[in-house]
């Protein structure tokens, strides 16, 4: 920073496992291992230890800032903030939100902490983009207290790459997106579609939790919650949580296709498998009524952009998508929406809403925000 | 019948109680008198009684046949049916998807086959209309075999409103509505909307039960499924169903406003009280959403309706509701619109879009089926 250059990028696979996976790619370089890293104190460790191996760093102090993606900030977190003592605290209450997530990361912010202490740790929240959404578009239509009291709103997810979204495409729209209405479709294995008015969020998919919105690999999104009792009773289930944990797990195209939870598996079967083509089919449906949900209440819509795994890799999810529009004249640039994961418009220059397929870069944003937040812009 | 003549009407109100209130219209008199009817046998007692002390009949063998509306069909009927000993059973085995209803209908058909044995009873569902509808609309991105076993899909409610409004539509758009794409909103104190695609149901807001869709008097509609556990912890239930039956009655319109489940009083406070001009924002909000959403997925539309309580009633609930659509060219009437429970074109002649307003009838879809059904049609 601040030229935006990844200098290096890695990951842990299998964390927990004595076979995990390390990745790094620094200039060229590849490492790929396997080596144990049986708790987060070793992963945090096998990182730093490998950026001093490959000289990226010379000691762990030569880390000026650390950027961290946290799932649940609440309403308290309405943008990106430096975690102090008292955030970290905030970070751990918001537990409950993200029983899966908030906790760990915290854990992890603390890890960081105690390694490289002068380091800033700047918490990223995927929450922050859509804090400020017109209220009746957040507010549940239940008893007012269950918000007052226990904050029962639309906190939505995936902010960190609907904003990045938002950003590209008011750097490639004649005059910017702040007097437009775009929507943009992540559509990964957790997927969510926002809507986007005047730069501002004004809607998510993405509800109470990431559970809510539109069909996902393995995730049912939004069903008639009467269906819970029934099926609890159906299946022997006492625990409301492990009919969650179905409609988490085993749902979604994963529980109509019966074949995979991967759309590419759901693709290459769709012309032999009746169930892979019916997923597709209500994948689609449910992806369509969103877009139509949102260009609804923003009165119209200029641009459409699909990210993530499968919006930026799946050609026929995107025309399928697209063609659903037609009436309102969209027209689809077939050559260029066969691109995958490259940055390009999608739609003819006469088509009367303009479509993207975007790359998301989420660590790039947080990257950005850390950059910002750490102080570091002024120096 | 055949004429579509009303020739008596009434109900009986708190059923059940000692002071239940008996109701009575017949050519141009009004019975209304306050009587105990603490069962259901009375109740059918009370007004084939009635009948004959009006000379609306002379014996009780004068009627021919019985119409019932009946709520839930499931997959089984697709139309409406006599009720045969068989179907008799059925009925009550469908009760599962509607408890509170089904099993007192059976009831009810029972009794009034007891008191006029010769007379041929009719059920009409309140689901058969959405039976057919496609299968990627109807099912949920669930375990397939949740369907396949436990038939979890959407049924959809309200099917005899939303049919005679169809049948409104065909008879009053030029051409009919065969090759058209209209939607209805049904708004009472329940309240669905459908998309009829082509002169056939095609979606339906309400799902597998009628919890589920907009945001109603007293019920939430949808929301993100994952609230319930969260809740119930908070509100120290354990039995989900307690949790759904404040989701039924503390919910919606009520829920937000505070005040109460009825949009008369909504509307007379929305000015001071900010509460309810919020769940009038919620509600609107909801509304528009689905019918973005049909109009998505039907790939335009070319009439929309309203129809039942609010939706014949409330000039500024049609009002907001249209205004959100006049970037797809919708036009308002506004002084058809400000008419009351009458059939009206509320959308000027230049309107992209025509929008009615139409008094529902199910008494009358109930009578036609009847006719039809008990072979009354062809004697």
């Amino acid at each position: 920073m601040p030229e935006k250059i990844t200098i290096a990028s890695g990951m842990i696979d299998r964390l927990g496992s004595p076979k995990a996976v390390f990745k790094l790619k620094y200039n060229g370089q590849k490492i790929e291992r396997e080596e144990a890293v049986e708790s987060n104190d070793v992963a945090v460790l096998s990182i730093l230890d490998a950026l001093k191996d490959m000289h990226i760093i010379d000691r762990f102090e030569d880390i000026v800032a650390f950027g961290h993606r946290v799932v649940a900030g609440g309403e308290e977190f309405k943008k990106s903030e430096i975690v102090t003592a008292e955030n970290l605290e905030k970070i751990e209450a918001l537990s409950e939100y993200a029983p899966l997530h908030n906790k760990i990361e915290a854990y992890y912010i603390n890890v960081f902490k105690k390694l490289v202490p002068k380091a800033i740790q700047v918490a990223v929240f995927d929450t922050s983009f859509f804090v400020d959404m017109p209220m009746e578009n957040y507010m549940y239509s239940i008893d007012m207290e269950d918000y007052k009291k226990y904050h029962v709103r639309r906190y939505g997810a995936h902010g960190t790459s609907h904003r990045y979204i938002a950003q590209r495409l008011d750097a490639i729209i004649d005059g910017g997106i702040k007097d437009k209405n775009v929507i943009v479709l992540h559509l990964g294995s957790g997927a969510s579609i926002s809507a986007i008015k005047h730069g501002k969020a004004f809607d998510i998919s993405m509800g109470f939790t990431p559970l809510a919105g539109i069909m996902m690999s393995s995730r049912s999104g939004d069903i008639d919650f009467s269906i819970l009792p029934y099926l609890m009773r159906k299946l022997g289930l006492t625990d409301i949580q492990d009919m969650i944990d179905i409609l988490n797990h085993k749902s979604g195209l994963l529980g109509i296709s019966g074949i995979s939870a991967d759309m590419r598996d759901i693709e290459a079967n769709e012309d032999t498998n009746q169930r892979a083509k019916l997923a597709l089919e209500m994948y689609r449906n449910r992806i369509v009524k969103f877009v139509g949900s949102y260009i609804a209440e923003m009165g119209g819509v200029d641009a459409i952009a699909f990210t993530a795994g499968v919006g930026e890799n799946s050609a026929e999810v995107r025309e399928d998508i697209l063609e659903s529009f037609k009436f309102m004249g969209i027209k689809i640039d077939h050559d260029n929406n066969q691109v995958r994961g490259k940055e390009i418009k999608i739609t003819t220059d006469d088509s009367k809403i303009a479509a993207y397929t975007i790359p998301t870069n989420e660590e790039l944003m947080i990257a950005q925000d850390t950059y910002k937040y750490a102080g570091l812009l002024n120096k």
